[in-house]
C-alpha cells in the first residue's frame, strides 16, 4: 500500500468529491475533504446532478438522514457515476437498524455501480444478511469477525468493502487488510465515521479503490491518535482531528502506519 | 435532586436518543449529546420512524426549521413515542415569532404526548397565551415572572415546564425549582439551548421528568461556566462546551450547581 | 468608509438576519452573525416567510445545496423583502458550475430586488455572461479582471457587486473599491464566503449597501488575518476565526485594514 504517494496525490491533484449526504455532517465532511487537501461539493436537486457528477471526480453516497426525495437524488447520481465511470462511496448509515435503510443500501448496492461500501461492524453484518444487535447509528457493537465480514461483502457486491471498529478491515474480494490506528474518541464526535467515508471519496478520485480505501482508513486512523496527542477531550479533539489531516505528512505516517496484510 | 447520580445513569445506559430538529443544530446537538454520554440517532422519514423509536429511549422534537413535511414527521413521532411510552421532550424554537411556529408547537403540545417542553422566556410566554416581545429565535427578552410562567405552563399542558434565561425555572406544576447556573456567553453559540434540550431528552431516558430537566439544567449551566473559565471567546468556548460536558463530574457538579427549590 | 463606525452600528443595534441558506453552512453562517454581533434566524417555510421577513432587519439568500422547493422559498422571500423594503443579499454559490444555479442566480437578479450580490470570481464571472474555468463551489479560480467584473455586475444588475478573491472588489456601478485582507487559509474551511456573505448582510441592516459590502469585507479579512496569527491549522483556524469576529475592534481595524478606491 502506496498511502503516502496517495496522500500526495489527493493533494496535488486536489479531486472534486461530489456528496450526497446526511444533514448532521455536512458540514464536518466538508471540512474533513478541505483539511485533507481535496475539494467537496454537496448538491442533491435532480436538475444539476449530471452536470456536477461530470465535473467531479468521484461521489459520496451517505444514507444517514434518508427520506424519499433524497433516495431518489442518490439513485440518479449513483446511474450517472455509472455511466461517467466515476468511483462511488456508499455509507449505509444505520442499516441493520431500520428495514428502510437496509433495503435503501441494498438497492444502491444492487445497480452495480458503488465502488467501495464503508460501514461499522453492525452495518455490515445486517447488509450481508447476519443478524445483528444494533443501537441505532451507534458503531460500539463490534466483533472478531469483521475481517470475515469484509471479504464476504466484498465478494459478494462484488466491490471493496471495509468494516471499521477497533481493528479496521478492507477487501477487494481477494485481499484482506487490517488498519490498526484510530481511537477510540473518535467515536465521542459525532460523524467521524461519516469523514473517512468521505475521505475515500478523495483518495478513490486517484487511485485504485483498494488503496483507497486502506490509504484512507490509515491516515484517517493516525491524523485521530496525533489529534488525540494533543486533545484528550471531545470539543478539542475534533477541533484538532482537522489541524492532523491537514498536517500530516510522510513522516507521520511512516511512523505510525499499522497496516497489514492478514489470511482471509 | 439528585443530578449527580442522574449523570451517572446517562452516562452507564447510554441511552439512544432519537431527534426530529432542526438543521442548524443537528451537528452541535448530536456532539452534546455524545459528550455527556448519551447516543444520538437523527431520523424523519416516516417509513422508519417506528421503528428507530422502538429502539430509542427518548425523543426530542425541535421546530427550529420546520416545514410542511417535517412537522408531518414530527406529529408521526409524537404519536408514536406515546404508543410505546418514550418521554418526549419539546423545543418550540421560535413560538410567539410567527403564528406558524406558536401554532405547530401548541398542536404538538395538544397530542398530550409531549413530557417536557423547554422554551426561552419568549417562547414559553406566547404559548401560554400571553404576549411577549419576541426577535426570531433570539433568547435575550427575559423577565422577572418567568418561574410563575414554567408553573403556569407545567399545569396549563400537564407537563414539566422549564423556561430558561438569566435564572431557568423547572416546574411540574406542582413544585418549582430555580437554576442559576450558565453564563451569557452562551447565547454567542448558535443553538446552545437546543444543545440542551438534547440533553434534557437523555436525562429524560434515565430518569423522572423533573429530575430530568433539573439536572440538565444545571449540568448544561455548570459544564457552560467552566468552558467560559477556560475560553473567553466565542469559538473557543463553544469547543471547551462539548469538553466539559465530557469532563464534568460529581465534584465540579457539588462545587458549582446553584439549584434551589422555589415558592410557585 | 467607516469601517468601525459601521461595526459599532452592528453590535449595537444587533440586527435579526433572516436566512435561506445551504444545509452546509447553516451552523457556521449563524456562528458568524452572533460572533459579530448579529442575531440569526433561518426559516424557510412559505407559510412563516411573510412574518419573519418583517421582524427580521435584512435577509440573506444562499443557493449552496438548491432545490426546486427551496428555490420557490428564496424567490417568495425575496419579493416580500422588496415589498417590506429589508436589504437582500445574494450568494450564488456554484453558479457557472451547472445551468441550474446560474439560471437560478440570474432569475433571482431579474426580481430587481437583490441589494448586494457576492459570489467569488468564477461564480461573478458566469454571472456576467463570460465563460469561466470552474470547479464546482471552489473558489482557486480567480483572475486579475476581478475589480473589472465587480464594476460590470454592478452595473448590469443594478446593485453593489463583490468579487472575493486574492484581492476583493467591490462596486455600486460607480465607484470600485479593493479589500486586501483575508487570508488563503479561509479556503481550507467550508463556507466561509457564505461566512462573509451572511456577515454582509449584519452590515446591510445598519449601513448603506457599498458601506456595507466593502466594511463587512474588511472586517471579515482582518478577523481572519487575527485567527491565522494564532492558529496556522484549519481546525483551530476556524476556531479562531469567531473568536475574532468577536474580539475585532476599532484598533485592530485600524491597524490593518487595506481599504483603497481604485479607477474603475
Amino acid at each position: 500500500m502506496e498511502i503516502a504517494e496517495n496522500l500526495k496525490a489527493v493533494r496535488s491533484r486536489r479531486p472534486l468529491v461530489h456528496n450526497i449526504t446526511n444533514f448532521v455532517v455536512m458540514n464536518s465532511t466538508a471540512n474533513a475533504l478541505l483539511a485533507i487537501g481535496a475539494s467537496p461539493v454537496m448538491a442533491h436537486a435532480p436538475e444539476e446532478l449530471e452536470e456536477m457528477i461530470n465535473l467531479a471526480d468521484s461521489v459520496v453516497i451517505n444514507i444517514g438522514t434518508l427520506d424519499e426525495r433524497w433516495i431518489d437524488s442518490m439513485f440518479r447520481a449513483v446511474k450517472i457515476a455509472g455511466e461517467y465511470g466515476k468511483p462511488v462511496v456508499l455509507d449505509p448509515v444505520g442499516a441493520g437498524a431500520t428495514r428502510f435503510r437496509t433495503s435503501t443500501s441494498l438497492r444502491l448496492l444492487e445497480t452495480g455501480n458503488i465502488t467501495i461500501l464503508r460501514g461499522n461492524y453492525s452495518e455490515m453484518k445486517s447488509l450481508i444478511g447476519e443478524k445483528s444487535r444494533t443501537r441505532g447509528v451507534d458503531s460500539s457493537v463490534y466483533g472478531e469477525d469483521a475481517a470475515r465480514i469484509a471479504f464476504t461483502a466484498a465478494n459478494l457486491f462484488n466491490l471493496v468493502a471495509v468494516v471499521t471498529g477497533r481493528i479496521d478491515y478492507g477487501s477487494d474480494g481477494k485481499r484482506v487488510y487490517g488498519v490498526e490506528n484510530g481511537t477510540p474518541m473518535l467515536s465521542r464526535v459525532t460523524g467521524t465515521g461519516c469523514m473517512l467515508t468521505a475521505i475515500t471519496g478523495a483518495f478513490a478520485a486517484v487511485t485504485e479503490p483498494l488503496e483507497a480505501a486502506i490509504s484512507s482508513l490509515a491516515v484517517f486512523g493516525i491524523a485521530a491518535e496525533k489529534a488525540e496527542e494533543e486533545s484528550r477531550y471531545p470539543g478539542s479533539f475534533h477541533v484538532s482531528l482537522y489541524d492532523w489531516l491537514y498536517r500530516i505528512d510522510d513522516e507521520v505516517i511512516r511512523d505510525k502506519a499499522r497496516v497489514r496484510e492478514i489470511e482471509p
